[in-house]
């Protein structure tokens, strides 16, 4: 079984920081190739495969170090590569890739190994909150013992070598992801965000580049992969991260202080045609769930937590809705489906009582 | 007092021809104007208020019989200013014109009108659902006795003299105002807009010329005005109604039929965000309050009906809202005071029970 519940999974601990309802998850990727052997989109098929056979039987050997589970993105059925796709476990690209591509998933899902997606070989450690310095030991203790055994494309000036040159370098890149819905309401995003791109960070939507920030979920990476160390990219990104969850704080705080109307619009509105609708596209769901996401944190929903609101978030996607119902189906019907669930998992959630005279 | 409380206005008879669910009211207008006096945006004021000098004391004497007030637009506060406009009673433009303009309603507000908005008189007759007839016997009777009294602009080949020329002939005006939500669900709508284009009709949301029609409402109306006496214009008119009507009510079935989902999660949406909303626009209120009004004509709506819908979309507009509150409030504070009194008047509405499995 390459994947769990998610009940069991990506569980916050007390140990995520304390800003886990701002700072949802933070991750680590290291990019590496194989030396002399082509690029994975420069090599053929035969190349690919015999990538993926030398560098299988290590993985299902030290897999078994941390109970991971490996397969052939291949021989995957669409809705457990949906799946994975949905859990950030294989990008979407790596979804569509054929005879050669694979992954190793760590039983925690903390871990992960993409052979053949872009480079050779990604690997890929996801933590609660702002961890990313325990993401950074994990990500990292899986590169030294891969490097033990294998030998890495890596020029002495240049550093490691990638397929794309932005990641030549570290091959890192550190990421975490942040839901600032508060700044959206408080109509300060878009001046925040245009202040992480002068500072030289990414920022995209949860889905990755090009996405919509589908449900307010920002992913912050850094941009420069050449000429700093991991440590200091980490802890810049920390840093500005840390300044992000403050404003966003910060935002919230006003909101409930000088909007609470606003805010009370927001997650009752959610709340409310979640209960109700009977049909719900993915990205709408998100979104009514990011409110709720907020309303939780701001004390004003009773019976309900955000790792639920959080479990829900993956269950109402695509990948994981059909699985749930044991059957591949229509957009059209997912969406009477995910309305369903919604409606379901939610009918006892209230708002707390709160002042009505604003 | 110049207008009554809508529960006692308006309310829908027996008598409106079976179709007031979707044909919600109609109205017939006649411009006329003074001969040898210029149209009111060609004269100076001095001669403005002369007209209505001359027209008022006979309207005033002539208004004792259908229990009629008159008033000078100016001497008017905004508020009631905007309610007029609301109910149709006088037009938006109507409403910023200076000395000299004045208007007459009728006790049971069926008929009105207005002195020097862009013709001297403007004699309007309104009925509830496709009553088009008797909305032209009103305003046909009113005509006649201010034709005994005034001696009209008035050419033997050309009919009626207006100040545009787009009204010159019989000056008359008939219209029809329908609810269309069922065409738009079914997305049918943009066609049978197209259509009534075609045959030379003119199709205006609720607030007439180039506003956006708010609540799914349509005013359909004759674009010509010379050549056809009044009886065959409303007659085309009918008949075009009648077959969008019909139109409209198919709409419903079949998405009752086919899509029940569709319908339901309308309907379910509007009233839970309607009970739930702390801020809510005028445009984005009148929106779910179509989506109810089409759940009450199916059938899908507890404790309520759809005059109790069409009075509140009466007063959750700005100036219905601000009298009932007895004060002039800012935009912002009408949301949150619109939103108060929406989830207030609509609280003990339920969804009748339906069958789920769809």
């Amino acid at each position: 079984m390459l994947l769990r519940s998610a009940a069991n999974t990506r569980r916050r601990t007390a140990s995520d920081g304390g800003a886990a309802d701002i700072a949802v998850s933070c991750r680590v990727r290291l990019a590496r190739n194989l030396r002399c052997v082509r690029f994975p989109d420069w090599a053929d098929e035969k190349e690919r495969c015999r990538v993926f056979d030398l560098l299988s039987p290590w993985l299902m050997k030290e897999a078994g170090l941390f109970h991971a589970t490996i397969a052939a993105v291949g021989s995957l059925d669409e809705i457990t590569r949906a799946m994975l796709c949905e859990r950030h476990l294989i990008s979407r690209e790596m979804a569509e890739r054929g005879p050669g591509a694979g992954v190793v998933v760590g039983a925690d899902e903390r871990l992960a190994v993409m052979i053949n997606e872009e480079d050779h070989l990604r690997i890929q450690a996801i933590m609660p909150g702002m961890e990313l310095a325990r993401a950074w030991a994990s990500a990292n203790a899986m590169d030294l013992r891969l490097e033990e055994q294998f030998e890495f494309a890596f020029h002495n000036r240049l550093g490691y070598l990638t397929a794309c040159p932005s990641n030549v370098g570290t091959g890192m890149r550190a990421s975490v992801m942040v839901h600032l819905l508060g700044l959206r309401l408080s109509n300060d995003l878009d001046a925040v965000l245009r202040a992480l791109e002068r500072l030289r960070l990414t920022v995209r939507g949860v889905n990755g580049e090009g996405s919509e920030a589908a449900g307010h979920m920002f992913q912050i990476s850094n941009q420069e992969t050449l000429g700093s160390d991991e440590t200091a990219l980490m802890d810049n990104l920390l840093d500005v991260v840390g300044d992000v969850v403050h404003q966003e704080r910060n935002a919230r705080l006003r909101l409930q202080r000088d909007s609470p109307a606003v805010l009370l619009d927001c997650v009752a509105r959610a709340l409310a045609i979640i209960q109700s609708a009977r049909i719900m596209e993915t990205e709408e769901a998100l979104d009514y769930l990011s409110a709720l996401r907020l309303g939780v944190s701001m004390g004003l929903v009773r019976r309900l937590t955000i790792a639920h609101v959080d479990a829900l978030a993956l269950h109402v996607q695509p990948g994981h809705l059909q699985r749930r119902m044991g059957v591949a189906l229509e957009p059209a019907r997912r969406d009477v489906m995910r309305a369903n669930l919604m409606r379901e998992m939610l009918r006892p959630v209230v708002l707390r009582g709160m002042k009505e005279t604003i």
